[in-house]
């Protein structure tokens, strides 16, 4: 362990430098979402020119506090953040978060230097500049400026971009994934992604860890901390075409490496590499709730034929196999069935499928030993009953005894309109991974998947 | 003009063969949904055994009514079909819907030789068997005996699968998509895409073709089609996979035929390869509402650089280019940004844009030779504010004399939870086409780029 972020991330007392009573700047919205979190700790406004501010005593300096400070976020314009830093060293401040702007993203490099040789010999950690904090849901403290309130959950979030890392918090809660903590890197002056996946990795309140980057420092050290990682990183790598790349530098100042290089790397060290945030969410709440698969062998339920062949191509197109079904199987779902409708992988149970003959079906494809992951899938085919699809669902993602059993996961898919959505919104705030969409779905357990071939590796799984 | 299907799609007179009283019969809902429908027409419903139905007059047999009938929707089982496709031909009816099953999807193909035998010396055109029938929302009739009301536009769907059929209309209606027709082909006995294609592009009512195929009886007949038709055709073409093949052997009864040549011939044809229905509709939007590209060069303003990356990336990944910023439009938004912030493409206006900034951007780019299309961002960053994002790409997508002045798409992407998507709801609904992710956007402009080309092909398009 290098470092010891804990003190980081559950801070026993917190000073805003460039706190202020005026609502449209930084200073204000930083120290008021503080309040807000109503998180156990003492907490210092500083500002040379008030005696209180939102109701709290305000100090002129930070080393006018009287008690030991562990966290002090800085909100002053760039050029006086280095006269900050020196008064954080000379108050033996644990860590410091700089949200100011105005550094190497503007080409400003020197002064991003000058803090680096202030606190090169010091135990001093920093995160930023130009970040936007984070907020720790977990523990219910929000050290960020922004606005957002994360929904408590095991996914930890690191994104390089300030505000995509909100827009991943709204995402997040429209689709109820929950999240431990999510932090902007900004500049990554100091504190690394490679600091903050290795300090998750340890973290007993983080089951699955999501990384939104541009750049990283050190390629090698990036692709070490996702391999010694013990729990499941899934890596939105941003600026994968030539334009992308250019528009990365311009961004962050930082250069984003040969793409073909991090793909092979993510993929050599265990990491699972989204296409886009969507998708990262899609996989992580496949994660968070269900078992990885052994193998690359899914079954496919549905109650449209078209559906089903659209969800294996897509299975087939991620490397998943959508293999024929054991004469046992056959012979369980076939008595299920209609007359003249014969079994096959994928299921067709037919349009007006009902609670019965998915459980049932679901139940006979887990018990099959040439199965690792069952996909569930309900189109609203005119004579679809949403409920009676849901409920099988809710049955099986729930039943204790079927998952010790057989630890397989299952995820579902719905293609519908309104009546469906809100029975959808039922089964996500229930944690039930389903899409709405064949590709999505087969993307998420292709992330169950590579998880499943990881832990393997590892020797972690039978 | 081979055959003429307006008196199919628009007949004056309707006979159902199997009406019943039963309301959990097919029959039933076949009839009920003609009288939902209030369309103009003579409706007869037949049946031996009962002399009045849903309060229609019931007739014992088809030659039993006084006058011509122009479509005859049969829902018997599949052994009295034959019988009932003479009395077709006895009364000289010019159209027939088979939605009974029972046929080549289950081994059955001598029975439906046994029909082709029949109508082959007669002008006569069979819809199906084991279809659901259509629905024609632009003339208000629903000739279907599933549930679903589509909201009426331009996009006309051709599916082989009719469970999927139906899902799409939900989800059609779900994504405010407008649909002129519907109509589900079943085993294709007789009439096949390529007859439908025909019609469609012949159609007042249809912009924009959707097909769900699993196969096709002809291939280069159907390629010819898609060739010949002046609308763009969007395909889903499914059974990608060998195990998807597969399922679709088992699913219609036909071969899905090896993938490769499907794509580089729908390619060729002109068509726009989906990979699902959610992406059919993603695009059949863009092309209902906006231009098509004439070049391949896209401009991407946004309030956040992330997401600004992840839209260039999946741009460049599609074929498209996201050019530098000619020194004219550099100008122009250098004007228009905060202090120390720099135009590039992707333009990031910063987290606060609001409503001038989108403006100005946007018609900056609209101006600019070197681009073809325009994508208008935005994520909500915690100081995002959505009314003024939604406000300017209203105006924008809205503001006839730009359009009339550049002819160039443009299209919206969002990143954010439910305060967003609630003013989402309202810009679908106005037609503006907006995605909730970069793919999404960059592939919805990707079609627009494949039309812009099939049109300059045909000199259609300077």
């Amino acid at each position: 362990m290098k470092y010891d972020l804990d003190s980081f991330f559950k801070p026993k007392s917190i000073a805003v430098v460039g706190a202020s009573r005026d609502s449209r700047k930084i200073g204000h919205a930083a120290l008021k979402n503080i309040l807000i979190s109503d998180y156990p700790c003492d907490l210092y406004p500083i500002n040379p020119h008030e005696e209180e501010i939102l109701g709290l005593k305000c100090y002129h300096k930070l080393t006018d506090v009287p008690k030991p400070i562990d966290l002090v976020l800085i909100c002053v314009p760039a050029k006086i953040v280095p006269q900050i830093v020196r008064d954080s060293i000379e108050k033996k401040v644990k860590h410091i978060i700089i949200i100011s702007s105005g550094f190497s993203e503007v080409g400003n490099k020197k002064l991003e230097e000058e803090i680096q040789d202030l606190i090169r010999d010091t135990k001093i950690r920093v995160l930023g500049p130009n970040t936007m904090g984070y907020k720790n849901a977990s523990d219910g403290l929000d050290a960020s400026f922004v606005f957002g309130e994360p929904r408590k959950g095991n996914l930890s979030l690191i994104s390089q971009s300030g505000a995509l890392g909100i827009g991943m918090i709204y995402l997040a809660n429209n689709e109820f994934v929950g999240v431990s903590k999510i932090i902007g890197v900004g500049n990554k002056l100091d504190i690394d992604d490679d600091d903050l996946i290795e300090y998750f990795s340890r973290d007993p309140d983080t089951k699955v860890i999501g990384l939104y980057i541009e750049a990283v420092k050190d390629g090698r050290k990036f692709m070490n901390s996702i391999k010694a990682c013990k729990k499941p990183v899934l890596v939105v790598k941003a600026g994968r075409s030539k334009a992308g790349a250019r528009a990365t530098a311009s961004h962050t100042g930082s250069m984003a490496g040969s793409d073909q290089i991090y793909s092979a790397a993510i993929k050599q060290a265990g990491g699972i590499r989204c296409r886009d945030i969507v998708e990262l969410f899609d996989i992580a709440r496949a994660l968070a709730g269900q078992p990885p698969m052994r193998g690359n062998r899914v079954g496919i339920i549905t109650n449209g034929g078209g559906l089903g062949i659209l969800l294996t191509d897509a299975c087939e197109d991620n490397g998943l196999h959508v293999p024929k079904l054991s004469d046992e199987t056959y012979e369980k779902i076939d008595k299920i069935l209609p007359e003249l409708v014969k079994p096959n992988n994928p299921v067709d149970l037919v349009a007006d499928a009902g609670f019965y003959r998915y459980e049932a079906a679901t139940k006979a494809m887990l018990e099959d030993e040439n199965i690792d992951g069952v996909i569930v899938a309900s189109v609203h085919g005119g004579y679809a009953r949403p409920r009676e699809f849901t409920g099988a669902i809710l049955k099986m993602i729930r039943e204790r005894k079927l998952h010790e059993a057989y630890r397989k996961p299952i995820l579902a898919t719905w293609v519908g309109g309104r009546e469906y959505e809100d029975l959808v919104y039922d089964l996500k705030s229930a944690g039930v991974p389903i899409y709405p969409s064949s590709w999505r779905t087969a993307r998420a357990m292709w992330g169950l998947y590579v998880e499943g071939q990881r832990l393997r590796r590892e020797g972690l799984l039978d």
